[in-house]
């Protein structure tokens, strides 16, 4: 798979893209500046403290002045988790419409783990490697087969919507989304987590990235913050 | 499957359940009326005509002053359509923390369908019996498959986060879903629909119903004007 | 001014009644514990630890599902900070469509203060009785003879919308809030603080005590967390 | 009052910017298209009727990929009822904080009306002149009476937050608005309608010519649509 331009990769068949955005950090200090009538041209001494101020005391709205464009492509079980960001706008790829590609998420032996403990105390770990290779193996093997079974039976005539149902969650979707660093905040502090699942948080870690790119004070800020939303 | 009083069952092992609401006919008609200053006690002569006039001219606002709080159990693919609704609230199962259930949709013969037609101009026929059958047995061996594979994972220690991933979509999940009156005309204006999945209008048909057990004076208004929401 | 029962007065002319509610803590354990499938149908022991983990982890959607429809009266300029609460559902009266009543915020002696130090470090101090007396005075004539220029305007025949434009924001209005407890604890951090304005306050101190009524535990955790939102 | 460049005025004081925007009607048409898992370089043949085929059967959510930040100045009784449109961010000056300005709206004589006709079936007339002049300057008079027994409030150490509620809802005050391009036409649909009060009505034709410089295809088929957002 080559991507286009600017797009990152992530787990097998996956991405990210930033293909637009709004605003930046000076946009978050002149929209806070508004309760005092005030608006600069550039970026000032004391505008660093204030975003830092802003995220502290969780002084939200300036910071839903910057926007963000994004195109994402994830395994069905990482969108269902994404999806719950409801301060956003999703626009999917539909498999009612479209038929589904053969791509579905292959994990890294690396990824593949076993759950420890009791439950609500339990931990992951790294499974041995023959387990690791077996359970790799029976994922591309169940995919492999239900890809099968829902070819056949769209060469059959039958509706793509009603074919589907046999797809795992494995397998990929696609879709852009926009949102404002307020709410990406709030994503990328559950996301980019411990607690989070391990899949979804390597779209987060790109997406951090790619916000400091577009408002680096404001992104810096959050980290000194404790990654907590405003 | 013996539901608790007040389930309707949906598809074979769905359900939605009315587990509690706030306000009615009388509560949009007072929440209009305080543009004015007044409140009545109970519905008087005219108030169903001013619902109606509300909902014709769009008056949104009055109508988000009924909730309903609903229990619903739907496959995966339906849900990830149910979601998109996002002013309301969703508490789900998760796939992450519990096992799944050995259930998944198991489409009956006369919902079985082919798709006629090019793109963009197709329509859904019935199947025809014999390719019915086929297709019924291949979806739920093609399930099957995959439980079997999701189920010798979790036997083998296998995280239950990661081995959920083989699962299709045909599976159920489980959720609480709280919504208020304006919005919930939306979902049911798009999913009480005939361009709607026939599965997620089953699940649309039932709450037009309990809707109207809540409501009767607004819902007969969404009826009357078209089935828009205000 | 006799109020109906229920009915709680805020400063000269307002008040905050509480007319609905749905849910309670019950209906926040139950939300949460989808996650694993599971419902009780009374509150057991562990259940007010539940509510405590969900608040301090901020998992805000179980909040969600508990919903208050209060009626509120309250000066205008109390009212513009309100309705920054975006999560809720607004219905107010409406002066372009009714004459405003003759009410408008008169503060008590006590209520009247002055503004001691440089801008962002200033302190509020109670202003001495000479000058509290003076500003009380100060405020009523400036607001009568607003209203009088009004309602001349009226009698001569100008539209209210635009006759209006005269009156203070110190005049009453009066809305329908709609709004769950996720969202309403955010209006709690916020307003019933010592940083908020001191006469909305005063609505948040009542509603903070509604909100008690409706589902002590959650009150209760609330407050244990610092006030701050999950 | 010298605007800066792209400042347009209205009303006497007030102004309407449009700062920033990203997106376009290429935007739409991608994320319509996503569904099909396409994507376009530049407009093509077929991509406008599509941009009315979405506006005209309600899919909504591609326009919520279009964005705009504008700088507005205005009323307080027409920011009032701007606050109303909840889908959208505000950053406002605040009189807690800043000293007001001595600047009210004062409307023009052919913007005095008289309200002609019983409750519910009136319309707005021009006044004759002899009233409008009386109504103009009674406006002016008593909002400068009003101003000044603000200044004198604060001259006399009484704080800002208090001293303000003398002030008319004539006087102006100003934010930033972040909103995307479906709730704009929501916003529009209301405000630039003849049921509006003429007032916001201005600000509103005048964001309807900015947004047609940003989406010039999006603001034809909304207007070709009826002025329906969908």
């Amino acid at each position: 798979m080559t991507l286009p331009e600017g797009y990152i990769p992530v787990l097998n068949h996956g991405f990210v893209a930033l293909l637009d955005s709004m605003g930046n950090d000076l946009t978050v200090v002149n929209s806070a500046r508004v309760s005092f009538g005030k608006r600069h041209p550039e970026m000032e001494e004391g505008d660093a403290q204030l975003i830092n101020y802003l995220l502290s005391h969780r002084h939200g709205t300036p910071f839903e002045s910057i926007l963000f464009q994004l195109h994402v492509k994830c395994p069905i079980f990482v969108m269902r988790e994404w999806i719950r960001h409801r301060v956003s706008s999703f626009n999917e790829y539909s498999m009612r419409y479209t038929e589904a590609p053969e791509e579905w998420y292959y994990p890294e032996l690396d990824a593949i783990r076993v759950q420890v403990g009791k439950p609500g105390h339990y931990t992951y770990e790294p499974a041995e490697t023959g387990l690791a290779e077996r359970t790799q193996r029976r994922i591309s093997a169940t995919c492999y087969a239900a890809f099968q079974a829902y070819k056949e039976m769209l060469d059959a005539g039958i509706a793509k919507e009603l074919a589907r149902v046999v797809l795992p969650v494995a397998m990929y979707t696609e879709f852009y989304w926009t949102i404002n660093a307020r709410s990406l905040m709030n994503f990328l502090n559950l996301r980019n987590a411990l607690t989070a699942q391990r899949e979804i948080r390597e779209y987060a870690e790109v997406i951090d990235g790619l916000f400091a790119t577009v408002a680096p004070i404001t992104a810096q800020a959050f980290i000194d913050n404790g990654r907590v939303a405003p």
